[in-house]
């Protein structure tokens, strides 16, 4: 069982139609409301959180990562469990990514943020004969060392699918070739026709699988769109990959922060507008607004909680660092009118006592405040598309939120 | 407002009376129904666990301590806040202990453990010129050196009542001299005459301040025994301390294990009936019995959580490591009837891949289990001792726990 039902749609600032809208995904766990801002729980955790303080942070799902939970404890291990939601104690709708991102940025040592700034450096030599790689794509699949153990392993579409089976989120992802903004153009065409043909293995090993498992509750395939920065790609493979039957779309790989809207509006244009559309590992504030006006639906980013651990903090007036001297006596909570355990149970000037103390509940605290930031962030657009406030609601937001950037 | 009331006493198997009862102790931030473990939040939180999970694991008091929070926020910091329970968020009675064992024992790098270990070795010498020496003891106080940044501070009896109420537990502790097992009978001697000293002054200094912050809640000082293993000296000592007007008593110093029950037992003889009793740094299921039964009231112990952060988790039949291969696919809880979040949520599976992928989550969990292990522990002893079974209890309770110890 699975649904998606567009429920309000976001007119512009001129009246005319745009892409954003509001919806409901229905899983075999669950609704998730839309736009949705999903928390990342790599390892079938979410960093320094319980599941009941993620359920308290209103988050509707959680992503878990395939790669890393296929090396520890393996999927057969979560498959024998009951699935991901039963082996960690989340009732909830979940999703897995492919593993592709993860194989591929191990192997060439990218990060996301790396790719975003070092445009237009055409590199594919570099890329594929680094030193430290630990990964090789060829047309039929991914070979790549564990970072845990230096063992050797292969990812194929049909290998990710059934490590997606195993692992048995509400919502799996088709296997895609990552390719960075340092690759050339010849690469990325060459690269989009392999994660086409890759696509259609996916879906032939999930219908096999879907058959296989039918006493399994039913999962939904998304398809990933890749393309780089390239109007002409982008557009060309959201259009193939739409015909293919998949539940949904990914919207993946690299991405210009500056061009994010117009790279996702590229996409989202082509796609059918009764299929979901999420949009994998963004999560800054202003982003968020730009996509969801473009139509994306569900987000995940490790950022919430990954800075949360570097003791950096949401607020409406941006991001601050708890460990800053003057935290140390404030007697305020680290936002005023936020909801979250952290906020109406602890002052700044106590978060920063746990962080210089280097005590685990500084993690735990600042996680649960974020996480909730974001995904309270991510529902108040959400009640602006309904109420017809979402313009006046982001420029006034962002407006505050980006102040103190001079 | 501080009050003490026994409600049970506890008939030996031979029918005649015995040191042991059940009591209510009233502060001014609620009831601890006694015997009861108290949990230990040295800076000021239970490492790996938010307010509300201690509060779910019903324990009914937490114990900071003195020395770590006078370094670090400092004591002035939190008295501003409002005091320990306002700063880190727990509604209910605290405890901070005195200081004197944490700057004796970083003084002369002893442990509690290797000091029951190595009785009998007179060694006075050797405690008191050790090259790692961070300590300095006088008949006026102790000269230290912080353990965060080097940095020097004096102690004195009325430093640690002014640290403590600023601070502003419920119950605090007299100052007192921490001696070792390795120290001669001639040193023992000497040592509690300087800590008898110092409880007069505790009482006059602790009586300045009760005046002087007459809009505080009322904290109520317990005097410390010492006497190591000497039978005279501890009863001397508590005679002593029982005379001067203490809201209750703390069971300190030098414990050999195998002597505990006969230790607190000499101790609780001489104390008045109708003041509560805490024993310092007790938390193994076989010293709580032995000492409830010498009328011992409450417990402080670092070991649940200490022991659930390096992954060994107690069960009625012994404590276990949970990494251990047998638990990587146990789909069982790490007790069945355990009524704790872990154990009720998790498999053993599931905190074996926690730990394995070294998650925080897996200190959290663990140590929820075993905090809940051991208040529920004391919980059902206090249960049993109401409804006339203590001692079927106990020999149930010790012969399963221990059976697995060959």
């Amino acid at each position: 069982m699975f649904a998606f039902e567009v429920v309000d749609s976001l007119p512009g600032p001129d009246g005319l139609p745009t892409l954003g809208r509001t919806g409901t995904i229905t899983t075999p766990h669950g609704e998730i409301k839309t736009p949705a801002f999903i928390p990342v729980g790599t390892k079938a955790t979410l960093k320094a959180l319980t599941p009941a303080d993620l359920a308290a942070s209103e988050s509707q799902a959680v992503l878990a990562n395939a790669y890393h939970l296929y090396l520890q404890p393996g999927s057969d291990l979560i498959d024998q469990a009951g699935g991901l939601g039963q082996f960690m104690g989340w009732d909830g709708p979940t999703f897995t990514d492919s593993g592709g991102f993860q194989v591929m940025s191990l192997g060439v040592g990218f990060k996301k943020v790396l790719a975003m700034d070092a445009k237009g450096i055409a590199n594919d030599e570099v890329i594929a004969k680094g030193k430290d790689r630990l990964a090789h794509v060829d047309d039929d699949g991914v070979t790549f060392k564990s970072h845990l153990d230096g063992s050797m392993h292969r990812f194929t579409p049909e290998v990710s699918m059934q490590v997606q089976h195993q692992i048995g989120a509400d919502i799996i992802f088709a296997f895609d070739e990552c390719t960075t903004l340092m690759n050339t153009r010849a690469y990325q065409e060459q690269s989009l026709d392999r994660t086409a043909a890759w696509a259609r293995r996916c879906i032939l090993e999930h219908e096999r699988l879907t058959e296989q498992r039918a006493d399994h509750p039913y999962q939904a395939l998304f398809g990933v769109i890749q393309g780089a920065q390239y109007e002409d790609l982008r557009r060309a493979a959201a259009r193939d990959l739409a015909g293919l039957g998949f539940d949904g779309f990914g919207i993946g790989g690299a991405l210009e922060k500056e061009r994010l809207g117009e790279i996702v509006g590229w996409v989202n244009q082509e796609l059918p507008r009764d299929k979901p559309r999420h949009l994998l590992g963004i999560g800054e504030p202003d982003d968020l607004f730009v996509a969801i006006e473009q139509g994306a639906d569900t987000f995940d980013c490790v950022t919430p909680s990954r800075v949360a651990r570097n003791a950096s903090l949401f607020t409406d007036t941006g991001r601050f660092n708890i460990t800053s001297a003057i935290n140390r006596r404030t007697f305020e909570p680290v936002q005023d009118d936020c909801d979250c355990y952290t906020c109406t149970h602890f002052t700044r000037a106590y978060l920063h006592h746990l962080f210089k103390a280097k005590e685990m509940l500084a993690s735990t605290l600042a996680t649960i405040h974020n996480v909730r930031y974001i995904v309270r962030l991510v529902d108040r657009i959400r009640q602006a598309i309904s109420d017809g406030h979402f313009y006046p609601f982001r420029d006034e937001f962002l407006g505050q939120f980006y102040s103190t950037r001079a």
